[in-house]
């Protein structure tokens, strides 16, 4: 029989470096898949030449960019997930296509064991290898042999790096002779980093008091509040039937500062992300300090940059304020909060998330318009917004306008039948003995 | 029989006074009910003088500062109620008291007609009449000859007045001889406000076209974004048991400043509000320019300052974010939006708000601690927090401690058996032919 | 310009007829609309003459039965609404088809003013008017000259028949001549009917006070407990997604009773609705006793029977059990609230419906197989079911069983993560001094 | 150091007999906890004089039925709580007061390790092993030395009896000399059972295929279709502040049976409890045959008896029709499903539990009042119910009667109002160029 092939998620990192020298040290062949997520800075092709280097029987660096942003990312952005009702899930929705595409690299080449590098009390553990097991269900990402192997989970693992950590693999490196990344040691920055193009996480170590705050966090998409111009500028964000099609910067007298992009017929939305990420960057735009319940049933704390998320949540969100109405926003209100913890677990191939999204593409029919948002200084707000479907109507709203429409005496039966329900309610505390 | 004595709440405003003047023509008694709710630079003390020598049988100025923030502001505070997802009801929530309060003075003078100036598209008509109709079944409150007259649906005003608004007002005004407020002519700021310690809020005219941006809008409470400070200040925001009871300033090497408030066994947090709007002000927090969706249907746009709740909220959801759980959390989230509706619409004194305040009141105990924010040209960020009650423990999740109360290995059951419905329902679409 | 013509949604009993003479002694022209909804014992071509015959200037009846039962009740059964966790909303539902049709005939015939014969405390009027008023806004149905005329609204109507209704009614029927319906007169029943395909309500009069039983309803549908017969028989409802389309009678034993209904490739499922009130009816089930809240804020009372609906919706829950997972089914029961109420209130041409529908029909590609339930003396339950598509596994969930897609063994590490959120929370309550 | 002491959930059967002579062979120190549930049938004593014949160092039997009925079931009566909308929960209610129990007991004699015998792929092991873990953070319940052994997850338990399960275990007894329960032999019934005074379920074996029906169950609790009285009874039940405190017999003609219970002013309602499982079994009341969603993701197939939770709860909402608002009953409808699957899935002592509870006690201080349910063939009706906090006005409700509280008239405006958002959206929809 065949020596199983495992196939490893390879960022390149001191993790997963190690685990690669490990796994082939167990007599596993490997092969390395490397998901290129927009992850500002890094550099896949040496990290795929050095799993060569160390022997991986094949490499590969799939550009998931566009699977991301525009198959995973904009049903979240338009379902308005926050998870807790702050997160934006930009970590969380980049495991899915990353661990699909890991199964589809290894149904290729013939691979049968899944490996990743997340830890054992964290979240990524479970949405990859959640991933795993419901693909595996499917036929066209079946895997022979099929196995997961998760080393922070193992005890053998865990017995020579379980203590010690980052120390104990830089330590390990040297002595095997490993190429170390370069930052990636001991001496590394003061917590640990998760990025792609929606978003770079950072948690753990000097972030690991939520009483103290953020400042050792160097910021990799947006400038520090005191290196944010000291101007504002807008930014309008165009959708059509959902979709972030344009944006547009403008000056505070809404006169265009020609940078601008247009996607125009393209099937993908990466080009606006990108656009909004350097605008709202440089306005210190989507930062967020929190503390989180990860599923594992851990608090932990986490500090967040997402500019072009959180513009285009304030934006899509303001703009459906004028294209639903109320009874829907409510209704989507809840529904967020689901999407949002479902986004997190890792439950995203599932029968409720296939339901969600279908709800979600009958209404994003009527999310075309524009918003307008003022970036400045960390904050994103919206200050207009337009839509050829919108619901507001100025003749009806409007004081001094009489509408036939609208006929203010109606109120008075409105606001008494409404009224008859909380009446009854009030009359019967009286029975009640002053309960009240 | 004896004359009915109208009752109306009375601000001094353009509207309010020509009511007055307009109930007195008609020939009622008419008795004047003023609220202080802390809005800024109002002369209440002057309205009544003005109604008393308009002829108002009796004028009453009441205080509800401390009823609006202890009794009302600090449940839908500490529930999160943010209706739409974004208004903070600075409004809404300021009717409830209102209406009560002039309830109760109507029923020591031996009122019997409740008289409000709110117009017949709007929320607050809603929320006036419903509290006045719900209360009349309460025997504290209970009125002889209850009646309600609400001139903007009454078809004579509306004849009178109906079509031209403030300009007809305005040349009654002058042909009556009744005193004009001072800039509540037609030639008053072009849009209309509503002002109290919360919120201030600003609507119509200039603003009636969403696709406008607000700059029209004096603002009142908060700084324009090119006049706030160019350094950021930090609050501290101390609870206990859920209510803000001290806040403190500092600098962001989070040293004192040494402008602090503290209500310390004071009954009322009146003082923080105050205090936090002062601070949040000066940074411009608690902007929002929206479109909403009014109880009776229409689309309206907003602009509001909320500077104190902006602060409040982002604190105290930072705070509960370290004490409760993921699942009360979750529950809490869809809450919110349910609380925030009954609250918009007037729903106040109703057993699903009383179930409500029954299940805040008991989650509010673990609610003690602080947090910090950083107020800066608008923004409002939490960036440190820390409670007695917390149930983040560091020691579990650090990645490089082992623990006994959490075992890595453990997530490996946990993973798979979480797993075990999602795969069967992938296997189940086999079965469907590939439906997916 | 031409006289308005007013289009009078028609039953032929006392009510609607006195208003068809009510209408036309003002100045009216009136065209009637019959809904054959499938009510039982209705002569509606009796109904058509007699209109003609006092002076309808046309009449009309509609076959609506599949378009009730296709197009609106299999969603709301398939979304397992229940007002109220009771009421399966038999006339609620059966309102939506008739007020469209009824708009569909006015404005083929050139009608202007839709008038019906609810009352002003009900829901009909509400679910009546807002079907008129807005389909009145889609192109398809705009009537010019629109308007409504809901006469137990209206003042004059009110002065001559509110007070005395059926009684007065009569008299003014004997004085004008106008045809008195069998049994439709002031000695009729002891309660007032609504009766279609799907149910038949019993309201008002004898059963008004909720303390007395509902011994004075003779029922249609269904058989009194003492006259069921004495041996359960079993349906076996086959469903092909989601559509009950076959539907066969098994004895006890489960050997065919030789009587079944298939619709085959047909559209309608209406032959498996009437096969299974034959059924339901003959052994006393699908009846209902409850107290409900009106949309308008008033409690009533109403006895319901609805024997096929009753049979449908445990078959169709029981088969759902087998082939949705534990999440959707916890989603789609807060929706199904959410629906009830919707289409209690008249709300089905909304945005929420929109996407409730869309939601609802990717889950019923999987509601394919069937549901045995035995009737008996006023139950229906469900004793067996199977799904090609089960989420069902014998070798999984067997006791007896090992199976490599199951590993109890995992289940320890499953537990133990699972609570760790739960532990974290009960050692806080150290903290707080034993506040549990 | 002393030998650890494990303390085993006994009741007497084969599984935890056989558990208990493994872990005695196996060098523990063993104590058995048996709670009385008010399981019919079952000799308590006869299963302690076992454990002690086997060698038990101790042996205790607890009776918990007032803690079960009074503290556990009557909340989630109140709250309506129905897993998957069938369920009534009387198995997994019954664990959390068990497993606290065994936890109290273990705690007063020095116990350490807690040993349950469910299953390593059922609901019970989680229910118990929640608690204890959950408990263990109480003080009150602290174990020094904590362990949980539970024996169908351990490896080498499993390997001696996990293939073949009551056929090996049965071997085993014999090769071992330990007495065989009574018919808990390899040729028991062809299904397991579970029993408490709320409820029996029985599952497995002859079960396990959901297409076959339930004919091999032999009820304990309710009689067979064939074998209930030809006549029915009705039941009325007196409910104070949301307890069943009597009950009573009455004939179709609500004549006195003259068989009735009270239990006054004592705390514990287990009484009526009784009594009704008696008049509600005799009827073939609460039986249900359903699959379900295990909490470890596997669909299983129960049947279920439940004579006094099935009228209880019917009897408990026809009430709460009555005296809940429908805002309050629409929200509780949804909190229902949220109450029914934290008790399924073990988590009671939670913080969402704590807030439930909270609003849940304020709402059941009016649910006062009785209501009759006729009991009859399987099925337990409501036919009447009366309480004096009733929302009921049958002077608002009537037809004929002119109120002062209720004027139709106001109806129009209502429903114009309401229809305003509805009418707008459809509006919009012609925008959209026809997507409808």
């Amino acid at each position: 029989m065949a020596k199983p092939l495992a196939v490893l998620a390879f960022s390149g990192g001191l993790d997963t470096t190690v685990i690669l020298h490990w796994l082939r040290e167990n007599g596993w062949d490997v092969a390395t898949y490397t998901a290129n997520l927009g992850q500002p800075d890094a550099d896949l092709e040496a990290a795929a030449a050095k799993a060569r280097s160390m022997g991986a029987v094949d490499t590969h660096i799939e550009d998931l960019r566009a699977e991301l942003v525009d198959e995973f990312f904009l049903p979240i952005l338009q379902m308005h997930a926050r998870y807790e009702g702050r997160y934006l899930l930009g970590t969380s929705i980049a495991r899915i296509p990353t661990a699909r595409g890991q199964m589809r690299y290894a149904k290729r080449i013939g691979g049968n064991i899944l490996v990743h590098g997340s830890t054992g009390k964290g979240n990524d553990q479970v949405r990859f290898e959640t991933v795993y097991r419901v693909l595996q269900e499917d036929p066209a990402f079946t895997l022979e042999g099929f196995g997961i192997y998760a080393p922070w989970k193992e005890a053998d693992f865990l017995g020579r790096f379980g203590d010690g950590g980052r120390r104990v693999m830089t330590a390990y490196s040297r002595e095997k002779g490993i190429p170390l990344p370069s930052g990636g040691t001991d001496e590394g920055p003061p917590y640990s980093q998760d990025a792609n193009i929606l978003h770079i996480s950072s948690e753990g170590k000097a972030l690991e008091k939520p009483e103290d705050d953020h400042r050792q966090v160097l910021f990799t998409y947006i400038q520090r509040w005191d290196q944010a111009p000291d101007k504002p500028e807008r930014v309008r964000v165009h959708f059509e039937k959902g979709r972030p099609v344009a944006a547009e910067l403008l000056d505070e007298d809404r006169n265009p500062l020609h940078q601008s992009v247009d996607v125009g017929s393209n099937d993908s939305v990466v080009p606006v992300v990108e656009f909004l990420n350097q605008a709202g960057g440089r306005h210190g735009v989507g930062l967020l300090d929190m503390v989180e319940s990860r599923y594992v049933g851990l608090k932990s704390r986490g500090v967040y940059e997402a500019p072009a998320h959180a513009i285009l949540l304030a934006a899509h969100e303001d703009l459906e304020s004028l294209v639903h109405d109320h009874r829907l926003l409510h209704d989507k209100g809840k529904r967020a909060l689901d999407v949002a913890e479902a986004v997190y677990q890792g439950k995203w191939f599932t029968q409720e998330m296939e339901s969600w999204l279908a709800a979600n593409a009958v209404e994003q029919q009527r999310v075309t318009g524009w918003s307008e948002v003022r970036l400045f200084k960390g904050q994103a707000l919206p200050v207009a917004r337009s839509s050829p479907h919108s619901l507001y109507s100025e003749a009806l709203v409007s004081f001094d306008t009489a509408s036939k429409d609208y006929d203010p005496m109606k109120a008075r039966g409105f606001i008494d039948i409404q009224s008859v329900e909380q009446q009854a309610q009030m009359r019967q505390r009286r029975t009640l003995g002053g309960s009240k």
